[in-house]
């Protein structure tokens, strides 16, 4: 419903042609929400009824594979939602389909087009920090995870589910590669969770060391009581940089009974509304002007393949090597 | 501009219908960048030869009599950009058009639906700082103002061009009317504008008393070198509050050479972009749902009113009564 | 107290000599904690009856005269408190008796021994904001007064006893003498008090035009519940600076019922610890190496000067030209 | 030098005995700046010719053990810098000859006299966050570290010299001691170090699992450009806390060819300033009232085990499980 509402309101080159939920009901109810006459309860059905140049996939990880390859073959531009799929081999058949379709095939890391993060990007970029040493990427969030996302089968777990991102962006700030990763993880939270889904955990510490010879930290935790929190921290060579804050709007006040208060970040949606109509229209402009998307396919894999490395890590207890060989 | 591309961009229930500028290539060109075929060079000729159902005014404030009665006579319901008028006269004769035609007369005090701005009075609004004692609203701009804004008799100078806005959220936020303000100023940037404008001046501190008790502070100065600059600190019985801050971006860097290091606005533009877009959304939403909008003509008039106080009390070198009685 | 400890404890060249409080039981639980046996409750007698090079004056306003005199004539050097006296007359006699002394006397405005205050000092006189136009400085405390401090006849009310310091930093950051005063102020919480000193004030604005042209801006308020707040900022024509701020220690907690929450300061004591002991060091410095204090009588009556004539406008709603003549 | 500066400054109730320093004219020049004449080249001897209570210590990791278990042996209680030793078995002799002699042994672990670190302590302690679930804890120096720090045999290099704090932090805030500890270092300034000595590195990313659960990170890099940096952040099951900042003072200045500035620590002086103190203090009233210091030898040693564990994880590049057995 983000990406739907954002496409209608927020871009002003592109139209909402139709609405897909596998629960009926739910799409009809949002489509009178979005004034969309076209609700549908599959793709297909969407593919076959409707007219449309491109379509947003924000279902759950494991459709994704099924979703992209068949939009490809109808010709459609894909926005596809993170993280990208459940194992490598669906990544690849997904990233092969687009290119065997020439369309766009775009990952939803959203950060790289927020305000915060771009602008950070840029100072690295300029050399105000000197080269990044450690980079540091963290994500929690409040809510519960769906089932679904608990069980590693379905989701790969908080560090696919939450922590993507994360682990994009830290290849994208440190501008190299995945050499190697080691994990600790932990169930702190929720314990009838872990006793359902043996391997579930809540809290992950991740550490990368990366080709160029950087080292990155990701932290992980989820449901956190607090509000969401995205931030990161890059230590260059020559100076550090903070990358986003929990204070969501300037607004302090001071009592004699709370201190010093500030309103923090409840949830993704508002710490990233911005950022999430910028990856919408730049979606749109690249389908419009064919250009290739600034987040791809590839992307999606590498952080997958990050994802991979950290779980097995966890499993094993011993860093894991990159790139993964059979997992 | 700012308003037209919103209304365009950002108003999904809105559709912009023609460009005026007394400039006609200026609203050409303003024409083709979002566009509109209908651009005219008069307000008149746009009532007489375009559709529409609401005008946006934007012009210097010396003409914003002329237009906002013109239009009020047409049955267009106005959007009018603050300060309202040169005297109270001419506010007064704004208010009875549009209380005549029954359109909505909206002032463009923008700062009402910034999210910052909005968020501090509904804490106060509950309670959360007690009853307001002491409130202090600043506004600081980068540009040196045009020549006609630096002419007291065609804008009341910098107090009404530059800080038309703090006299609104004083009372807005005291919830309470002036009853004697008193002001100094001072030239102590732009001289050869003083020799030209002998009235002008570029610094100033207004002292408010309120009806109810509490005490208003404003200090403008215009042009600053280092940005744009808009915050407001209530102080209540039990507790104060900081609205608003100087930091753009939350992206912090440090190096030896610099220190710690943000970024901060450049100008009102990055400030108040989302505040723009609410209000052009609430002008709408109260015309199509024809409801008051939440900032009227008599607010424009007040703000006008405690400019006017103040200007005299520069003049006079005394604190001035309100309200006041022949300027 | 805080005296007497920091020269016990922080001035390693000094030592504590005697202890005097017109309360008898006062000065002897002092002396106990202190561990000094020469305990009085008169300076004139504890300058019969001990031997000592200075003494330091934190008595109630009406006191100082006579103390200061009584010192000097003795040849005690002096560390004065805030405020100087009630009357210029009274601070032009102990000026001129510690001139004739040839005694040090130096006035308790600590601020400009504070770290934060002298870095800032530092900053503006190295040129960084330019030239100042604006100095804006205030002080709100959360106890409320002693009773003698609300009666205008023994101290001249809250504008001499809590922003006496503001008057002080107003004239050092600008860099210049006041040239007028207009002062509002009004009774927003002790209304009682109110009714007993019918010349009470609990809240005030004061602005001030600098004969150098830049114009100041002090507000005060005591009690405020808050907590302890004394900050300064300054616009000048090149950039614009702040000078301290609310928070006491540097931890931040986030949950999801307070939000972000940091700690402010809860008194004078925990804000200003390290500029008291700064200004003993001074102190004590100077009088060993016979240098003129960084802060002189002459800075005490200027202050004087400005909290009377802010007091004298708001008795006669008017604003007030310096020097005084006759108040 | 500021251990001894603090005690004959800050600490009332010591007096400074005597300087030891292996370059003589080093004591000799630091005894006359501190006005003491005894000034020695070896323990040794200001233990058989000078009179006094207790020593401390600040010379290289390699002679502690020795330095230690001498002043011991003469009775006299130790303040010890970290880390403690270059061996567990070094450690556990040391703490063995301080209890053999019933004297007190602490260990420079001064952050937990510092102001915002103890306040952060007694927030957690109170439940504020609820139970720590990830501890991360940093620090980051300017300053190229002497020779003898660089070398592994005489160092165990920077997590030992820079990192000890990070290690002791993690285990005070999380209540918990060290289950498996895991680390990543490369070196991406210092090459010529490198070069020289072979197992150096100048940046490393240690994850830590604690026993009760919860994981820790730490993150080193010196020397580092910007100043010095020690700050810690804990997620709890109920929120989240920020220890320390990089701010050193409150002032910020703005101007537009700067952006928002404000000074950050240079260095660990000015940083812990007052922890020193408030440390040095700790250790004379332990002393004189005969009670257990805060932080002893048993704490140096458990740091000590996680920073050798953190560099056989380096070495080997496997997780290391605690205790340690035969390093």
């Amino acid at each position: 419903m983000v990406h739907a509402g954002n496409f209608r309101q927020n871009v002003p080159r592109a139209s909402l042609g139709a609405i897909v939920d596998a629960d009926f009901d739910l799409a009809k109810s949002a489509g009178r929400e979005l004034e969309i006459d076209h609700c549908f309860s599959s793709l297909e059905e969407a593919l076959e009824r409707a007219s449309f140049d491109a379509v947003c996939i924000a279902s759950p990880t494991f459709t994704h594979r099924d979703l992209v390859t068949a939009a490809a073959r109808e010709g459609k531009h894909i926005l596809c939602e993170k993280p990208m799929a459940i194992t490598l081999e669906e990544a690849d058949e997904m990233i092969e389909s687009a290119h065997t379709a020439q369309v766009s095939l775009q990952m939803g890391f959203m950060r790289r087009f927020d305000p915060v993060f771009s602008a950070a990007k840029e100072h690295i970029d300029g050399g105000e920090i000197g080269s990044p040493m450690i980079v540091r990427s963290l994500t929690r969030g409040p809510g519960l995870p769906p089932r679904w996302a608990c069980d590693m089968r379905t989701s790969n777990g908080m560090l696919a589910e939450v922590n993507s991102h994360d682990f994009d962006t830290i290849r994208w700030l440190a501008g190299s590669e995945y050499e190697r990763i080691h994990a600790e993880a932990n169930t702190l939270k929720c314990f009838d969770l872990k006793e359902e889904f043996p391997d579930f955990y809540d809290n992950a510490v991740v550490t990368l060391r990366m080709k160029k010879g950087s080292l990155g930290i990701i932290d992980g935790s989820c449901p956190v009581g607090y509000g969401y929190d995205a931030r990161a921290e890059v230590l260059g060579d020559e100076g550090v940089m903070f990358i986003g804050d929990l204070e969501h709007t300037a607004v302090i006040t001071c009592t004699k009974s709370t201190g010093l208060v500030a309103s923090n970040f409840p949830g993704w949606r508002e710490r990233f509304r911005e950022a999430y109509i910028a990856e919408a229209r730049h979606f749109v402009e690249c389908i419009i002007d064919e250009k290739a998307p600034a987040v791809t396919g590839e992307d999606g894999r590498r952080a997958l393949e990050g994802v991979l490395a950290a779980n097995r890590s966890i499993r094993t207890g011993k860093p894991v090597n990159l790139p993964l060989e059979g997992d």
